[in-house]
């Protein structure tokens, strides 16, 4: 009963035990999330709730994140609570407050055959490693599994840790692979569970080179370490490029898991310091369109870390990125 | 002094009475949103506001009118009051709180010379008419000049008045046009201050033609009376094309002056009636695309009255035009 009510707003894995929890709570008015690709379900949960005598509310744009927390939404429309499918519970690094309504979080386990790849492959993994495992939350709900095999080859497996932002271990973010830098100086390599270069990019920031178990490509592929080096250097270089402009801008979100006030004010007295003229935004999604025409040339992002190479038009950088004013000169004349 | 006060969190003339009205107020931190058409102004006023040693969070995103009141933005931002520049203060229809913190409404007063316009071509007003004289926010610090040079002229001018949204007598929104309804038993045709066929024809609908004064077009020009007419056929037309599919979604705003719930209960009842599967979205900026991939056809605007007609993929109907679903034979099968 404990870990019931302790787990109650968390994490859960089939969509009946929320809704369960829903019924039990005689909630009338639920509000339902989720990322593009999974509508459909979304739609079904939707329908589920309806057959319970329970009122849905779509949440009208896509979720990137659990950082997303359509919470204020929700409630503008008399919901009681919020269904956030998709992604695991998110923990805001500075602290803030990220369920001022129930939410539920439903993360979703993508029905691919990760363990064939694993078992088919592992051989590509370098024979006397120690491994880090980690992962996207699509594929955690196997990492236990992936665990035991690679033990079973022979392989010593460290214990994985949650993130700053996570709530599983060894789940890793677009934003936070603290998961994987938790335990780098234990390990030689990692093995990530997913696909893409995104998230393994992030995890190779530790600084060990990263075996993706992919079962889209269906193979193991090498991230090399430090892979996001070059990035960064182009970063650094963007805010040379723009040293000397007076008037810089500072984004951050008023979504609440990408609301970083810490961040706005460390980057305002960074950019202050400097003698910069700075001007502060908020916006629900942030799309570049809307910042052009203010006369601000340089944006820092203090939203989701995500999208500072997404502009093409106007320079944002990160708030690490400015720290690169402090060995330069700079001339405001 | 009373007066004074009951003008706090209404309409302003210049900024600089906003500000006095905030320093009065000693507040540290506020808000600034605007229309994309006036940024610099807005970064100016952003500016206006460090020099007195009060913080401006400026909005990202354009807004459209004092609907989109972003309130809980700058809340979240730890704002004590939100300068809203470019409309005047927003009722809402269905009686929905519209200031849940200080908003002080800065009306934009386009500097464009609507005066001249009148007095070189008012002879193109019929000569014995009684004129009803409305307006969009931009013109009507010029209303009552306008009306004492055409009283002086012998037209009868019918006093103004305020509409169900609009706290300016004689002004009109895109989604308001009460002003002209109030009064258009009284009167012969209708003289408008602005531009555009927008706002006119939604005049035009109380049913008598409209002379309208166009500091853009330097003339005066004549919108048909209920010039609108072909637009709702064409809608009704979209329901009976559509009156056969199942699933409906009900699409309406997180904006507080977009949120129309009384309307949401009236469509989502009124679909029900006729057998269709219902379902609710809201969300902050309303983009089309959103909307795809749910396996649903056909929405229903529920928002901003002005969307309906922006959608090109999918079909967005207004309320009203789900009537036509009670004249026609509905076939589920």
């Amino acid at each position: 009963m404990t870990e019931q009510k302790q787990r109650a707003k968390w994490n859960y894995e089939e969509f009946d035990e929320v809704l369960d929890e829903i019924k039990d709570e005689g909630y009338d008015k639920v509000g339902l999330q989720g990322p593009d690709g999974i509508k459909e379900e979304l739609l079904e949960y939707a329908s589920k709730l309806k057959e319970h005598d329970i009122e849905p509310v779509m949440i009208g744009a896509s979720t990137f994140g659990a950082c997303g927390i359509a919470d204020e939404k929700a409630e503008r429309m008399g919901a009681d609570a919020l269904i956030h499918v998709g992604h695991t519970r998110f923990l805001h690094p500075e602290k803030a407050d990220m369920d001022d309504i129930n939410v539920y979080y439903l993360p979703y386990r993508e029905d691919r055959d990760l363990m064939g790849v694993l078992k088919e492959h592992y051989d590509e993994i370098g024979e006397d490693e120690t491994l880090g495992l980690v992962g996207v939350t699509q594929y955690m709900d196997r990492a236990e599994e992936a665990r035991e095999f690679l033990e079973e080859k022979g392989y010593e497996v460290v214990d994985g840790k949650t993130g700053l932002r996570t709530t599983e271990e060894g789940q890793v973010l677009g934003c936070d692979a603290g998961a994987a830098h938790n335990i780098s100086h234990k390990v030689d390599a990692f093995v990530f569970l997913g696909s893409g270069h995104f998230h393994p990019s992030q995890v190779s920031e530790a600084g060990k080179k990263v075996y993706v178990v992919d079962p889209y490509q269906e193979h193991i592929w090498v991230e090399p370490a430090n892979s996001l080096d070059d990035e960064t250097r182009a970063e650094h270089a963007r805010v040379i490029k723009h040293k000397d402009k007076k008037k810089w801008g500072i984004v951050t979100s008023s979504k609440k898991g990408q609301n970083y006030m810490m961040a706005v004010q460390i980057a305002k007295e960074k950019l202050e310091k400097h003698g910069k003229d700075v001007y502060i935004f908020v916006e629900d999604r942030i799309f570049e369109s809307d910042y052009k025409g203010y006369g601000i040339d340089v944006y820092v992002n203090c939203a989701c870390p995500r999208m500072t190479k997404d502009w093409q038009d106007l320079a944002f950088v990160s708030t690490q990125a400015l720290d690169v004013l402090d060995e330069v000169e700079i001339n405001h004349n």
